[in-house]
């Protein structure tokens, strides 16, 4: 008998990621990568965290360094039930959990929610660490067709009267990998659906905030927790995971759950035998970076990412038309970090789009097949793009060396 | 149907902590506490700290404040590796993985060990969070019997025989709540058990590092890592977590787990997907703190920390002794933070340590009973006290008002 043979069968649910591989290769010199998901680090305000961090440890070092409540520490509570508030949402501090990252609230949900066996649907493509984190709790995971307008809601009613899911687990704002965004009427429905059938919606938020359009009035979407108010009873069935990853700093992990209070007990419950608590330090510097000017310097931090992000996303459409024209098919999208395109034509039908990666890393640039995020009957002619952490002139040129690889093969 | 009719049912396999509620009691003003597990503020190297965060935001900002990697940031992989050298384990930076908190380690080794209906056998008494940690995951959660120099290696062989557990959970040094302390000779008997049983056996050493005797030699104790060299085979079912809590500070979360590559390998995976990463920079502090004066900053402070806490142990053993007399048994713990004691004869038997505890917080002075330390079969006379957060007079006084309490009842 060795020690592995002893190992929980849930470790089988779940296979080291195709993509934890391909990032091996990212360490090769010279690549231009749109295969992260991560933020430019460039747009960090250092400046800024680090007035937070030292106002922390001036004034209240013996709380943070202390041990902490695994609720979350109070004044990030309430900092984030005032930011909420900013973006239509009603929270109060005790309605809502803070979390080591957002990947920690999903996880939280599975271990509250998820039975060995039980169906949960998600969006298909969907986030790639979702769908192992609820396999790892025994979920049989579902993907939910989506178009430019994310998932269809029709197809979407029919497969829970089909499944009967014990949740359902979207990311309507400009998703990863989809980009796309969830359009209000969808979102209404979606929510109808969670009141009809009883079943629980986890809307995942890392990138509302990451919106292009400029323009005044509805910029930014409205999440689904804030129109829940329209929707009589379906904050009952609604818990929502933010995260400050991509608008502040991932490396701090300070993400949140807001969820009906029955589940937010469990969670809580859950999340003390998980890690006690988050980081108190990474807690009161989210805190005190939020309250900095009454939030005018993260508003001030975001303005200007949404502007980069923006220009480098029309730079990538404008390279991609051009390098490709009618052989890829994707919508420009309107907010977020990726784009989601396929392969069309001949060609699409041809190529295998992990040979095409391979291709590219060659010819010193890299994406993300699609494949894998999706839990079953993967589209192979998809890929994913980012545009967050190249600037505009390696997008330019890590495009025409992508056309370069797509001809060669 | 209501959303709390479908959560899992792991969930029934735990319940809200008795504790949890006590510690709600604890916020009366003028109370002197003996109830809670945390180190004295007061000892913190704040300067220290800040130091390091100074220089962790000065010159790799871009790196902490990113998303990292999930085994851990690589500068603190390398400084454990050195600090654990200095403690006598060989371990390479890639043997190990950092956690957040060492209560994440037990967490991933119960996902990845621990399927429903398991057997794992703990210490009885043992640490509260790591009996439910485990049930989480379906463990059937077996004690072992404990006596002054810790668990009793005969009857765990023989628990180990008659249940086949999956692990063996154990605090070796200065455990939580007994304070024992495990010989040498008993440690290498269960690195032996591990051997022929094939069982891994899981060392939590949070309080190693909390030795009150300064003589030179061997005053540290000697974890049964650093012994598995002098057991053939050992080091193969071990696993060990460690923790910065006790020796730095808990508010940051940093704890770490050393196990077999096949382990360490899958409980990373794990970790991928319930929290990506610990706070990089809280992972980054404890780098440059452990690195400050090539470790003499951190040992001078531990130096302190022994001293403070070696006088309050004395302290507390001395009035204890003066104000229950026979009334009460314990050994004087040769470290750590707590004292296990039980009440004697016929006062024993008759009192209610659970009443005494609410006469005692009528008193202005809180302790924890001891019941809720076990899986199963509670020693109803036993109650825990920490010494690590009441100064001398405090614990005097303390100690006095028990002893009314006591009366009174």
């Amino acid at each position: 008998m060795t020690l592995e043979s002893t190992f929980a069968t849930r470790l089988n649910y779940v296979e080291t990621s195709a993509i934890r591989e391909l990032f091996k290769l990212l360490a090769k010199p010279g690549i231009i990568s749109f295969a992260g998901g991560f933020p430019d680090a460039s747009m960090f305000d250092v400046d800024g965290i680090k007035a937070a961090t030292d106002k922390a440890l001036a004034e209240t070092a013996g709380a943070v360094l202390q041990y902490g409540a695994t609720e979350g520490y109070n004044p990030l509570r309430t900092g984030i039930s005032g930011y909420m508030a900013t973006k239509g949402v009603t929270v109060a501090p005790d309605g809502l959990i803070v979390t080591t990252g957002s990947q920690q609230a999903l996880d939280l949900i599975g271990k509250t929610m998820i039975n060995e066996g039980d169906n949960v649907i998600v969006e298909a493509p969907t986030f790639l660490a979702t769908i192992q984190c609820f396999r790892l709790y025994g979920a049989n995971v579902i993907g939910a067709p989506i178009d430019e307008g994310g998932v269809v809601v029709d197809k979407l009613e029919a497969l829970i009267i089909q499944h009967k899911p014990k949740l359902v687990y979207l990311i309507p704002s400009f998703g990863n990998p989809s980009g796309a965004l969830v359009p209000t009427d969808r979102r209404k429905r979606i929510l109808e659906l969670a009141v009809k059938y009883k079943v629980l919606i986890v809307e995942d938020d890392p990138y509302g905030e990451l919106y292009f359009d400029e323009s005044p009035a509805a910029a930014a979407p409205v999440s689904m927790l804030a129109l829940s108010d329209s929707v009589p009873g379906s904050r009952n069935w609604l818990a929502f995971a933010g995260s400050f990853s991509k608008v502040m700093s991932p490396g701090l992990r300070v993400g949140w759950l807001i969820a009906p209070p029955a589940l937010l007990a469990k969670a809580t419950m859950c999340k003390q035998f998980s890690d006690a608590h988050t980081s108190n330090l990474s807690q009161a510097i989210a805190a005190n970076y939020l309250a900095d000017g009454d939030g005018s310097r993260m508003a001030a931090n975001l303005a200007k990412v949404r502007k980069v992000y923006a220009a480098r996303a029309k730079t990538m459409a404008d390279c991609l038309k051009a390098e490709f024209g009618d052989a890829i098919r994707f919508t420009k999208p309107a907010g977020g970090m990726f784009f989601w395109a396929n392969l069309t034509g001949a060609r699409g039908q041809s190529t295998d789009v992990a040979a095409l990666a391979k291709a590219a890393i060659a010819n010193n640039v890299a994406f993300v097949p699609g494949a894998p995020f999706f839990a079953h009957d993967a589209d192979m002619s998809a890929l994913r793009l980012s545009f967050a952490t190249a600037d505009e002139a390696k997008i330019r040129d890590g495009v025409a060396r992508l056309g370069e690889a797509f001809k060669s093969i």
